[in-house]
């Protein structure tokens, strides 16, 4: 039961959202995810133990169990001796050659693919570099559902069976419609994008989009940072500048699903203009191809498949060197990024920053001046300073957190999610 | 009982919180505030309804009303003839006479008091023009409690119970603590501002204290706006600009509460240094103080007892004449303002931006330049625009608002908060 917050949510003009009192059939429902989500938390628990946490009856955890077990969700370890008197306990953990979460990452300069089991392992992953600006939307479309097709037959092969597709892509998703609006650095508008590949895959499976900032943050939750803060702003620098906004262990999306457009934060009023229509925005002094030009590299990605990140590498090899033009390239950047993420701090009060997509690798040269420039402005620095720090995923985290989307979905309502 | 959230918030390598399953305790003191919260939503009420809605039986419903009647939070209106064949009904309501928050706000240039019922009506309301910048620390809290004192005299003289005291303060604060981390504009720093006034009042009320900006906005959601949005920046011009983030009904607080500060969002870059350590902040370019400079207006406030906000009339005086100068100082704030409430939309993504304090009696000034502002500088603006409103509390905000939070820890939990 939950509790009413405090202070409460009230307006006398509007009826209160009708808040049925606790019904046997939710009871079990919830239940039946709270086992399994508790498995999942533990690693491996018993039956016994499973009562004592969730303060369920014997009988009743032996039911879930035994659900969760024919849908394939749960595994039995066998039993283990636990150190004390009495019978060894049977071990429960979830199965991890079962049901298992598709990926799809479709980006300004690659393509990625991952598959991930229940205990969110990949056991499939596959990166195509490509500049996608120089094919066709159908181009694009068709070789991303050939590399979705590459990984249901790579999970089949390993006898784990999907249970959906979530695609990340770079720009503004209304999620509930399956349709990107608008993603500028690609050049894209209103693409039903979940239409679009479910016709092309042809499959029963589900097929669900977001935004890849969104999709990386979640997956930093779920696999990476999430474990340390549950408070955090995930911004990833790749063509363009996306934030995913976790707040207090859930992803924030705004009223209208379009929030974490750091990108577009205005660093410099009368700075040059920005494919989004407006001007001085934070893309145009911190993006991946504004610090390539800075440091006088090539801007465009590899074409040639397998080649990722090309021009990143050439970038890390010039400030391995203490290439000076690299690094006033970088600290360009890095003021820039920071003024843009002192205004989200000021607003927002995150614990940390967390530096992801080719932030991440360049991580050692941003952290300092970052810190530099949040603490001259933001105003409650003074008592507990914004933490900075470099992802755990790096450029993996939207497709692994697209994979995972799936993953969670199936461990929060299980009975509506698979069958046996 | 709560669904899981989808997605789940889960990681692996920590325990889950121990969530356990529904008991009857927890489900009689929920149950209890359900039937409060839902008479305050209806207005009026009877018992069947009552377990119509709530899905509680008519016995449960029975027992509850009589412990709220009991611990006199409701009345029983009389019968009332409901059009259908069979016994008239007897109608429930919320107390009007009997528990009442009070309100304070100790602001930069005025002290305010406010009473407010059950119902959010206001008994009794007071507001002292004063520079509270030229006097001390214990000047103020002296006065401020002398305030509080008549509204406690106020209220008694009505037969009105107070159930506890809510300070607005133009600062940063640490609600759980009770202590005001650093006003700027006030010079105050660190001031365990609950404890001091709960030490001048020698009262056993529970004493409260939060942002004024964050008061504002919770005023806003529960007697103002709130009844068209659940999801909007309430942007409060005063001497500071403060803004307080409702999403979904709630007010976003951040992860040290200190979220909300967008007085030093950062405009320019190379604009003037600002009272908080930055450079550029948009109170420089936005605040009361740069609006009247910029009019060629004393930026002084009243010091005379009584006489609120003079410069401001001022103001609206020279606009209502056509002033240029006057127009094109609003309208240059405006433009400031519109920026940087772009970056504030373009990260949290709000439904409605609400013009409070200030900015509410200058909003015929400034809706147009703003929404031009937003329109050109906002990402998602071509599928869905944010709205720009006035408020409808105007200065009174953060007074109705802290006020309203005593009421609603009222309603909210009914058992926790008042005896019989």
């Amino acid at each position: 039961v939950s509790e009413p917050a405090t202070p409460l949510s009230l307006s006398r003009t509007k009826s209160l959202p009708r808040r049925p009192a606790a019904r046997p059939v939710d009871v079990r429902r919830h239940n039946l995810a709270l086992v399994l989500q508790q498995v999942a938390a533990e690693g491996a628990i018993s039956r016994a133990e499973l009562a004592g946490v969730t303060r369920l009856t014997k009988g009743t955890v032996s039911t879930l169990v035994q659900e969760l077990l024919r849908l394939g969700l749960l595994v039995e370890l066998g039993t283990q001796p636990d150190g004390r008197v009495g019978r060894p306990r049977t071990v429960l953990a979830l199965n991890g050659d079962g049901h298992c979460g598709i990926g799809l990452e479709i980006n300004v300069d690659y393509i990625a693919v991952c598959v991930a089991n229940l205990l969110h392992e990949v056991r499939f992953h596959r990166v195509d570099a490509i500049d996608n600006r120089s094919a066709s939307l159908g181009r694009v479309l068709d070789r991303s559902a050939r590399l979705v097709q590459a990984a249901v037959q790579a999970a089949a092969a390993e006898g784990l069976r999907p249970a959906g597709i979530a695609v990340a892509v770079p720009g503004t998703v209304d999620v509930p419609a399956g349709r990107l609006l608008v993603a500028p650095n690609l050049g894209w508008s209103d693409v039903r994008i979940v239409d679009e590949l479910s016709v092309r895959l042809g499959a029963a499976l589900p097929v669900l989009a977001d935004n890849d900032a969104n999709l990386g943050a979640l997956g930093e939750l779920w696999l990476g940072i999430g474990a340390e803060s549950g408070d955090y702003i995930h911004v990833s620098g790749e063509i363009g500048i996306g934030a995913g906004v976790v707040v207090d262990g859930t992803l924030f999306r705004g009223s209208r699903g379009f929030a974490g457009e750091i990108g577009h934060v205005v660093v410099d009023p009368d700075g040059p203009p920005c494919s989004c229509g407006g001007r001085g925005c934070l893309e145009r002094f911190a993006g991946q191809e504004a610090i390539l030009a800075a440091a006088g590299l090539p801007t465009t990605s590899a074409t040639t498949l397998g080649q990722v990140d090309t021009p990143l590498r050439e970038l890390l090899a010039l400030l391995g060197q203490r290439n000076r033009r690299a690094e006033a390239a970088v600290r360009s950047a890095a003021n820039a990024l920071g003024i843009g993420l002192a205004d989200v701090v000021n607003v927002l009060d995150p614990d940390t920053i967390v530096l992801g997509g080719t932030y991440a690798s360049l991580a050692p040269w941003l952290v300092d001046p970052l810190e530099d420039v949040l603490a001259r402005q933001v105003i409650a620095a003074a008592w507990r300073p914004v933490k900075v720090a470099a992802s755990a995923l790096g450029p993996d985290a939207a497709v692994r957190g697209a994979a995972g989307w799936i993953v969670n979905r199936v461990l929060a309502e299980p009975g509506l999610r698979v069958a046996a």
